[in-house]
């Protein structure tokens, strides 16, 4: 099966020397990465999460940059038949290539050479959210980050798609890890709530990265699609372009963005941040939150907890309370002069912001010790949950474990007992991994 | 509570002798006309499809146009506040008010006069749905008007989304009579579709009139609402601007429009017209088609069912046979010349465009003898069940059955037999009334 | 020569009895008024503005309408070839056309029964320019009506272009008679600044009426264009949408547009409207306004004159005036809840709004002495002026003068004499009749 | 005077790191080359093409970029006055402002490091184009390329217009030079052509360096301007984005542009391209392109007068043969499946890809011998008279004459002659200096 695409959007409007520098015969990890990127937002119907199993399961898929008269054709060998309707690609994975061959193209050419400065690195991620016209200029605060499992139970997902039910009555945006599961339910409930309001400039931003794409492929309802480089500029392009922050319950992934966050928040020149956030799910997850709560106050401390609120099955009281606070948002940044579509002033250390490679040693050497400046720890620990991501989904996690075993561990005899709780609380729950495989942890905690 | 609408649409450019016309002290029927649909569509959020009910539950409901220097301002005094989202106005829901005003002045200005041709009823019908710009000229055949109960089961509810998704993904629009139940699933379902599809003109068009707004209010989704002044115009401008049906299971209502269709294109004048008509529902449902088909063959005969096909239990089936069935419809008029927004060329017979009042009276004196031609019987028939509706659910039926009694229905020995099954069929299915109440049957059969 | 033109505009949406209504074989004197506003807007290359000759002509041109699957088909046998580049049809001369439908048909269906009281008169202004999209809901004042002479010299005309310069560049837009000249000129002009403003909604408003149309054809720059049933309608269409009023020098047609204004605004009523009313020209025309300001202040009086402001030679600062003017308008409308895009309040006595038919009969009985109210003496005058341009451009004017010989008008000695010497001074100016013909008066003046 | 400037377009989505850049603090040269290109675009009415005399004139002119909430203001202390239009800029220098930022801006982040092959040339050329926005990829082929002289007398100007006009009328849109005479008529005429049509996607596209930019100011019109690095870049876009080429009378950089011209279109790889080229001028400049004629046929040889047409008083053949053209340049690219937008299969040898610099060292190295290669001498021939414009207008060009005096040129005594009384006839018709100045040649021909 071959099909040819039409070229559409910006995208088309490609040099010679932009065509070739994606072609199979230029360089093979460049064209790797453009490939398995594309070949993941074509497998959107997908019914796992392991990025491995969908590598191997399309080995004879293969895609191609072609020239014409009125831009670039695409023609592609062999994709997952879930993205086409009657034989026709569904416009909104049609899109989601187009944005795959942008963002891998600016990578590609326009930070080549090393960026480590944290200027640097936050103009990276502007100049990409920017060039993939995902920021706006002429809006008022409006845009709700929703943070979530990707494999959550059917009264979870029904509740976050309540959620954005409500959230898009009051004309907010959402913005996921555009994966499915808490990801994509805010938007299908903000759809319906936007059509509602006949709000024809919705948005549904998905932010993703190459490693994670694949396990988790952007939904077709996703209109601004940005392919960040690693998870750390992926972590910053989220908190940098909300208003508000929702974290539904989730597992791994999800604890490392709350500790990303709460790091982040913590940080004394953040204190006057407005970025109003909110943990919520239907009343049969509340144990969820309590153990969770209880995790941050253990590491974290009291402080930590007073960074955002627990909302139990209340999908109206949340949205107000995010309409709300988008609103404080937007008063205190004209006060300050701060732009209102990226949050320039935000205060991240470099440690969040430099990549970390999930390799066995760079785990087992984390420093796991609660005798360490509190961001500090937080910034380790969203390492150890980034990790465990990596060994549950991420196509080179997975490769790693399969060669080494599980990663390991280790610190604070108190903090390993909670961690191992937490982990296990979110294997019973059956956050880890999508239902229909046993889950095999991918780590073992060493007191 | 009171409640001030801005202006909005090219309603807010009134005259001063047009606002004059919907002002209480003007003309009490008019004014009462008005203030009882602006009441149906903001009262959406209803439990219950007694229109008596609904009337007198808002005795208080006031309604008021304002001149104002940007256009005309409406002032509400007690609105349901189901419309509302933290004291705003559902836009959706305020659009229906602005097309109640357009159709209601409409009717009044325009067509005063009697109008008893054919071609004048035609005419008006066009006339209203060009007016509220409901004729799209530049588009090529895709509308798929739905009928279907408005009290159907959780299974019904999401085949008809799952159909809706279906079409939304071919780009085929909506139509439906605009209540709940099979109205309002395939349009939530499209919108999920047309959101995939990246389609911005998708449109969810319903069609009501005065007497069942209030028992079927249009949802919000609805984007192009169309308030046709009796059931025989919206009927005609069902099949007028339709280029394909699917009829979902329903009750009395859906009864009243298969045999409305099916005695139009029994005429044979008619035998040549492409459209495609597909009754359809999930498996739980089949034994309601073998009914209903059971029933059609017996009256009107074998060559009805050629006028539909049944397909159970197949979503994508039946999006993929309209999606083929537009393209004949537009092969067929193209090849005519006909217009591809407005069946001009569809025969419909004086009495089927006749209003039919449901009095006690014109309901026992209805002809339901097997003895006359097809398509009589199916007028006759028609009628039958239109009555029924009223006395359901209509404001004046509920009334009248209040005061003389249930409907007598009388005609040949079998004809009645088989009504009687149907409607028990109707009532032991839940069909004929929202859940909630007991069905008590506002007719009785005679033999 | 055979042109078809395609559907364009809403207009292409006929009902089949609308058609026919337009057709030559239902109803000749309707056919006849359709056909030759139709040939008008084609012949706007013309170069002379007798009606008569226009007709005489082009007496093999021809105009059909034939409905076709997406709308209604044109057909036009010989016209004019002006309208034509490398044989199609300039845009804006086809949505002309279209405007003749769109405007004839208005005429014939919505308002067939007679209206009289000054209500139903106005409403009827009101439905026409409503009808043709030409009012604006949300827009700020910003409608400046431009008068002037048809047959101006080239010094005026470069004026008049340079003024709607200076306009646009303020953001304002131009509504004129929409012939050549003075009509033309400033919307030329205001074309220029307007692309330098990037101002993309730019109107430019013609308003023009059957008899008229073909002595004065639209521009093509005009893109809205309405054809009043009347001169009195086009003249309260001309003051009920102006939002500023520049009069340049002109002749006949000026000078009834000069009497009109006047006449309203002196009535009691008025004395507190805001409307800015500048004349203007070059300094070579400084004469003409001395000459003007000396009729006006010996027939209308004092006040009068304090009703506008001349300026000579000088754009930019008519420019800015009105630019103030508007926003004073504005003030003024908002603080009373009045609309800004129709002047409901301007008080028009009916003597100004009843149709006067300049037949030899009525011109002779005009009641030209200067013992009446002022008003009456404006409205008079009106007439008078309005007959001679009857004589000079209209058809059934021209034919009347052939078959009976000038027009005669009488009364007091002095005011007869104040007119013969306006009147002459625009015969002497060239303001009566495109230059290329000698010009024969089609009045005498009897003491 | 300060005036401070409201973000528009994408432009207002700086980082900080990039506002940093334009600061007068961060690196002097490259503030003063985006100070001089805003001022040259703020001085659009100047009466003088000398860059030197306009810098000298605003010395005190300053221009800041400030971040606030909505992007990024602009503050400008003593702009040039004919900017503004009480007291507000003119939308369309605003516009100018910021192409002006963006491209200084890609000049100075993307293309730092020195590029030197064609591939890198071209895709330079390309790539500011498209950052610019400036190539469509959806429109069938419509630009007309419009050359000639920025000091052209009444009759060629309103030629130009004329010519424009004609175009206008046919669709076609219009890219010049962007500076004042042949580079503004036509745009004029366009915007007058395309308001007739309705042509609301009308272009004009404007093309310019830093080194010209002041001498040359874009006028308002251009909707589209982009600032390329230098001259040989400027051309380079000229004749990539062109479907058809018109030369208007002009002096030395008229002269230029159609020695590149000729000297591209003569290489054998380019024999078979498709490129309409018309030299067109009222009857009154007969006599100019018979001179240039002779010049190209006694220096380039026969087969380059091949290369276009001349056509004498008739603008409407022009726009009707350019219409023609540009539907064989649809066909030619079309069947070869080349891009319409762009011209990549156009051969452009390096040494008319490599900028020269007019330094006097460089003029009179130049090799203006007979006996060389066609392509060869045209490159030659064009760099001589790149200088005399430098040498004419340009600030660095101006300076060096003041300091050196005038620029020697010397070769075959036949082509010098031929030379010195093109050079001599552009002097005396006033080509080569706005009025209003006495012209002192820059050069001097030696035999």
């Amino acid at each position: 099966m071959q099909v040819q695409l039409n070229p559409t959007g910006v995208l088309n409007l490609l040099s010679q020397l932009e065509v070739d520098l994606l072609q199979q015969s230029s360089n093979s990890e460049r064209y790797r990465l453009f490939r398995n990127c594309a070949l993941a937002v074509l497998n959107v119907g997908s019914h796992t999460d392991s990025s491995s199993e969908i590598y191997n399961k399309y080995q004879d898929f293969d895609i191609k940059l072609i020239a014409r008269e009125r831009g670039i054709k695409i023609a592609l060998d062999n994709p997952p038949e879930t993205a086409f309707v009657d034989g026709e690609i569904i416009s909104g994975i049609h899109e989601h290539i187009f944005s795959v061959i942008r963002d891998i193209l600016f990578i590609c050419q326009r930070h080549q050479e090393q960026i480590n400065t944290p200027r640097e690195i936050t103009h990276m991620v502007f100049d990409m959210l920017r060039n993939a016209d995902a920021l706006e200029v002429n809006s008022d605060p409006n845009i709700i980050t929703c943070w979530g499992g990707h494999s959550i139970n059917e009264t979870e997902y029904q509740y976050t798609k309540e959620v954005g039910y409500q959230l898009g009555l009051r004309g907010l945006n959402i913005c996921t890890g555009c994966g499915p599961g808490a990801m994509k339910g805010p938007m299908k409930g903000a759809t319906i709530g936007h059509a509602k309001q006949r709000i024809s400039s919705n948005r549904y931003l998905g932010l993703t990265e190459p490693s994670i794409i694949a396990a988790e492929p952007p939904n077709p309802i996703v209109n601004e699609l940005v392919i960040l480089p690693d998870i750390e500029k992926r972590l910053e392009a989220f908190v940098r372009t909300a208003h508000g922050i929702i974290i539904f319950p989730g597992g791994a992934g999800t604890a490392e963005e709350l500790l990303y966050l709460l790091g982040i928040l913590l940080h004394p020149e953040n204190a006057k941040q407005c970025l109003p956030v909110i943990l919520t799910g239907p009343k049969e997850s509340a144990g969820y939150f309590e153990e969770i709560c209880a995790f941050i106050k253990s590491t974290l401390g009291e402080a930590a907890l007073e960074k955002f609120e627990v909302i139990v099955d209340n999908p109206e009281l949340v949205a107000q309370k995010l309409k709300a606070g988008v609103k404080e948002v937007r008063e205190y940044r004209k006060e300050r002069g701060d732009a209102y579509y990226f949050n320039w002033t935000l205060k991240i250390d470099n440690e969040f912001q430099m990549p970390f490679a999930p390799t066995h040693q760079n785990m087992s050497a984390l420093d796991l010790h609660l005798d360490q400046p509190t961001q500090q720890l937080a910034a380790n620990l969203r390492r150890a949950f980034s990790g465990i991501v990596a060994g549950n989904v991420k196509d080179e996690g997975i490769q790693a474990i399969k060669q080494h075993g599980p990663y390991t561990l280790s610190g604070d005899t108190s903090l390993m007992k909670d961690m191992d709780k937490l982990l296990r609380a979110f294997v019973e729950q059956g956050r880890m991994k999508l239902p229909g495989s046993k889950y095999i942890p991918c780590y073992q905690i060493k007191a």
